[in-house]
């Protein structure tokens, strides 16, 4: 069959003030696509009868597959649930299963179980229960006239739960669909338009069902080939074709060959060329260190790191020297270098980046303007250094300070025989 | 007159496919909800011609106001300009201004200026050029039959500079609505249905147009507060008369009257009673630090932190001492009080937090099971230490010690007189 066009409705009010960042349809949007279904639009909607309704009528006109999150928990505010009742019909009734689970979870917490509670495990008559282990709040799976209504709750990790349990295998059965396959390059260092420039001739002779995609970040360019069609080997070897030809286009600035982050291709690096690594963070706080360690095994190559928030920790503990204090101050060449040689001899590690800066609001008359940050790498035969001056806010210069950072350290290692 | 509705539309495909997640429409949604502008619906769309039509025609039906962000890049995936252009007509012409902004951009970078980077400075002419300081692609602000439509562009930060710039001060002079007010209220160690059984009472006395939200997070519940009306005054005085009644009935578990996130209540709470922190963590890999350090100012509290994630920093900078951790491992009661009391003493600070634990996914044999952290605070005239097992996933299970590490420090510093 052709390809399924599919919807995803979020609900609550807190996505439409701007309380919580919407990171469910990011992840489900992922996941439909890697099985080939083709998500046409995501709409959030407040918890409100009306607007909900009128979302769930207008997706359903074009879309075979609606995903609903949100609205499915205990309190007064949530009304997905009646809401599908009305829409679908039937009745209520109580799930045994859910009923049991739900009873486990409260008696396991030594909790008392109130009404409300035990209310989470009725469900409509007219849905198949989707079965939620980590939560109270069941999934539910409607189907009206061939198309399909699954509503889930809106706590992310529940929610990812029912998915890869319930939903994704069921999809899977039911659904065959042409092949979507994606290739992305990571590039750093230049811009879009100058890549655009570069690999001008290979993006006009692109086939129609290829595109190309520029996803700009903090100094770097993704750029992600997409394709779609029925053969699946012949079509992700057309792919690799082209994204291998722009490689070669660009092969000073290609760092990794899939959608990967920084930190993913630091692991392999490292890995590779058996180095290790640690950390002097002042200014970025601890958020570097934290970037490196969210890949699993990244013990093997970083040792750890030290976050030298106040001046007596750059001194007592990483021994940078009173006068350099003194005479350069904290955010300066001179300080940023002692932090690296110091974080590289208390952690015993071969490379040690230092950051220092200053990421505002608040600046000081006598030191550098709001945005400057020093980093060093130090290493046995090399130490380098570099001053960036950012001007954005606080949250943005430590994100930007973060990604030149581990730039910094993907230099040393690139660097490495 | 009454209040105006708006719609966000995002446009990119690396929306649809799961690639980046959306933050721009929840900054733009907390801004427009400040001015009393309801946003009724965000919804995104891919990169293609008419999905991007059928969205416009469909959100200009209810709303007053549609804000559009992406795809006005300088590459050929960015078609909202053109777009726009067909949409509301005229013709293309090139802004003095922006083109001279484009020019010192890539000027002030030392970069060659491309033939579609002077493409950049080109807008319809039935549009009000709304003027990026931080980038090369301009805002526009279309009208048509009294209704208002936006493009932005989709990198975050040029975003919000043009809505702070441009946008932002020219709604507010256009117009004059109902006021929307919110208070929120903070708890902890308690679930939403305790919580919402507590306070049945008030909920139930609530007014129609006062609304009760219950938002749960990791070991917390933030109750809103919701309330829209003509009189500022008279609606902030009522809604803050029902806050305050809830908050009598909660008493032991609130932690804020406002919404702020544990960080900004460690903060204040540390300012407050005078103390120092310091952290060790292994797990949580600097992500503790990363999160006291978003506070402006929290240098005044927050000295620093060792990142000790392989063993020999847990040994070497914090003094664990070899038989503990091989007597009782790495992640267990007594080589916890052994890292807090170590970093107390290395940072030398009134109290230390330490975390060690196994996230996953790989276990050891020998080991606790994967989701057990071991966590202590050590200060000078005691040291409180607890057991966690999470049952998540490798980021989940970080996420879910990092709050439960601020609560631990919450608990430290609320007992301080």
């Amino acid at each position: 069959m052709s390809n399924i066009a599919a919807s995803i409705i979020t609900i609550g009010d807190e996505l439409l003030i701007g309380q919580t960042i919407d990171t469910n349809s990011a992840w489900i949007a992922k996941q439909l696509n890697q099985q080939g279904i083709d998500l046409r639009r995501r709409v959030a909607v407040g918890d409100e009868w009306q607007p909900i309704i009128n979302a769930l009528d207008d997706e359903l006109k074009e879309a075979q597959l609606v995903i609903i999150t949100g609205g499915l928990g205990p309190t007064a505010d949530d009304i997905t649930k009646p809401l599908l009742l009305h829409y679908f019909g039937g009745a209520m009734r109580t799930d045994a299963r859910v009923l049991e689970h739900v009873k486990g979870i409260f008696a396991k917490r030594n909790r008392p179980m109130l009404e409300r509670n035990l209310k989470q495990a009725e469900v409509p008559d007219t849905c198949t229960v989707l079965f939620n282990r980590l939560g109270t709040a069941p999934g539910m799976w409607f189907e009206r006239e061939g198309k399909i209504v699954i509503s889930l709750p809106g706590v992310p990790f529940e929610m990812v739960a029912i998915m890869e349990d319930e939903v994704l295998p069921r999809l899977l059965d039911r659904f065959e669909s042409d092949a979507i396959i994606h290739h992305t390059i990571v590039t750093v260092g230049e811009g879009e338009s100058f890549i655009a420039e570069k690999i001008q001739s290979i993006e006009e002779s692109l086939p129609s069902h290829i595109k190309l995609a520029y996803l700009p970040g903090a100094g770097m360019v993704k750029l992600r080939l997409t394709g779609k069609g029925s053969d699946e080997a012949a079509l992700n070897e057309l792919i690799v074709g082209y994204k291998n030809k722009i490689a070669e286009m660009l092969k000073d600035i290609v760092i990794a060959m899939s959608d990967m982050p920084l930190e993913r291709v630091l692991f392999e690096q490292f890995m590779l060329k058996g180095k290790s690594l640690g950390l002097a963070e002042s200014c970025t706080g601890g958020y570097i260190a934290h970037h490196l360690t969210q890949v699993p095994g990244s013990s093997a190559y970083f040792k750890g790191g030290i976050v030298c928030y106040q001046t007596s920790i750059k001194e007592n503990v990483l021994g940078v020297s009173t006068d350099t204090i003194m005479m350069s101050g904290e955010v300066s060449e001179a300080t940023a270098i002692e932090l690296a040689k110091g974080a590289m001899k208390v952690l015993d590690v071969d490379c040690a980046l230092s950051v220092t800066g200053l990421l505002g609001p608040a600046t000081d008359e006598d030191k550098e303007p709001v945005g400057t940050v020093w980093m060093a790498t130090a290493s046995m035969d090399k130490v380098v250094s570099r001053k960036f001056v950012f001007h954005y806010d606080r949250i943005r210069n430590k994100e930007m300070a973060v990604s030149m950072g581990m730039l910094m350290i993907y230099k040393y290692i690139s660097d490495v025989n």
